[in-house]
């Protein structure tokens, strides 16, 4: 039985897990509160909404969200983002979530020394799809924020997802570090890092789960196609988490399962010390709600908060 | 109307282009004469079989091929890849196809100087996909053979791939040059060559067809995505090539489109003087067949054979 069959069982499981806390930087939107009010219809969050107190209060209203919602005023874009990130920083909010703000600026908040949400390691993008006649979500990395990483960046990436995964409830997940064939080729880095990558697993420096690569789209998901090119894979068929060697290949694979293969996405952004929302106007109103309920779920913080 | 509504239309235009002749290189494997067989039955083909007689014969029998079909003893597999080649080279087969010889011998004979097809061109692979719930066959390139590909290796990979749509009698092509998004951003290769490759074909450099990028697959294959991003695209829906970052983007969109589409496929490799058959034992009986059908259309020469 897989942990999340769907979408809806995603959404289920972050109500039982109760509200979180999600701190809106530069919350002046219509998409974003509309977001945010599906997401509070659901039961899955409280929000507190940092920017220009005017704008956000007629936006409230207009779009019929409780009148009670804590909204801090603060109309400058980067003093915004940076008190939102701080709420999170000093406990007061559990998830992060972008609104009418610059993303550089926004990332930068997010990032800053004192009150920001580094770890340490890099942030990457980490995405869920529900793709039709397959018997559960799987999550791919990373197709939005980092260009052409290199080992030591796939790792950071790498622990990025396994970490949300872990909080997600999915303890051993089979990852699949993708490449173009299975052949380690001394002049294709997609191949070498992906060997790097499933030795660190062997030699359990990278856990939990287990990592395999090189290995290519079709081998890890379809056991037929392994047996075809006879190789053994333990993930075959059963690949929870994907790793992707590119941005291009990422976002291309993306692109290519929501258009042709109709498939549902929710992002969100890892690496920080709690998950960030960033949805996009082209998100669709339910993929910004997954993915809110996504970001619920990626959250370090377990307890269900008190009403 | 598309040229190719799908595989059916461009298996009954080769059908009534006539029979183009194959030379098969190292002949003897079961595979392999197992799709001649089905060309054959379709009456797309007449082959021409070079590698180990007796045992081509005696798979010629089992198999159910006519007894009359020519074959070109040559037990030696590099003699037979340059045999086989040296017949397209003289004009005595329009197409040549891999058997059961290794890959580098095979394109090393495609390659050689006096008796191979060079053009002074990359090679490529060029692929053909059926996507359910689409209106017209698209092509992919190249997801196959070259791994990195610089911006002179991309614009053969691309003047390939146009010269082999010319064949196919899609004139005026729209092509989309992919990458993760539609920003020319000088630290993204991917973004920069396809600028690079549209600025050739708005010069008249790089023609026929409409050739945009940096373009992603979202605006690429949806208007209504162009229109959310505030984009104006020439070819937004109806792209019939798209041109791929590299082997490891246009491999894994394949695959994703083969396992989570159920899209239908078919390869062939262009950028010799004539086009290469190069299946592979995973292909289904219909993908090699329609990967044949491909290349005969593919061909310069376009006069009907005489039965």
């Amino acid at each position: 039985m897989p942990v999340y069959a769907n979408f809806a069982e995603l959404l289920a499981k972050a109500k039982l897990r109760g509200k979180k806390r999600i701190a809106v930087a530069v919350a002046q939107d219509k998409d974003v509160l509309e977001a945010i009010k599906a997401a509070q219809d659901q039961g899955i969050i409280a929000p507190v909404l940092v920017g220009n107190a005017s704008l956000i209060v007629s936006l409230i209203q207009s779009l019929g969200l409780p009148g009670d919602t804590p909204v801090i005023d603060e109309p400058d874009d980067t003093k915004a983002a940076l008190a939102a990130v701080s709420l999170v920083h000093a406990g007061k909010a559990d998830i992060l979530m972008k609104g009418l703000v610059n993303s550089s600026i926004f990332l930068k908040a997010i990032l800053d020394p004192e009150m920001g949400l580094r770890t340490g390691r890099l942030l990457s993008h980490l995405v869920a799809f529900e793709i039709p006649g397959t018997d559960k979500l799987v999550f791919h990395t990373d197709g939005g924020m980092n260009v052409a990483p290199n080992l030591a960046e796939k790792k950071d990436i790498l622990m990025n997802s396994l970490q949300a995964l872990k909080y997600l409830g999915i303890e051993q997940p089979n990852v699949a570090v993708l490449a173009a064939n299975e052949m380690v080729n001394p002049k294709i880095p997609a191949t070498t890092d992906a060997k790097a990558l499933a030795d660190m697993n062997a030699n359990k420096e990278l856990t939990p789960g287990i990592i395999e690569g090189p290995i290519a789209m079709d081998v890890a998901v379809s056991p037929e196609a392994a047996k075809h090119k006879g190789l053994s894979s333990k993930i075959s068929g059963k690949a929870d988490l994907f790793l992707m060697p590119s941005i291009e290949a990422g976002n291309l694979v993306g692109k290519t399962l929501t258009y042709y293969a109709r498939a549902k996405i929710a992002g969100i952004i890892v690496g920080a010390a709690h998950p960030v929302v960033m949805t996009s106007r082209a998100d669709s109103p339910e993929a910004k709600l997954n993915s809110i309920a996504f970001s619920c779920l990626a959250t370090p913080f377990i307890q269900p908060l008190k009403d």
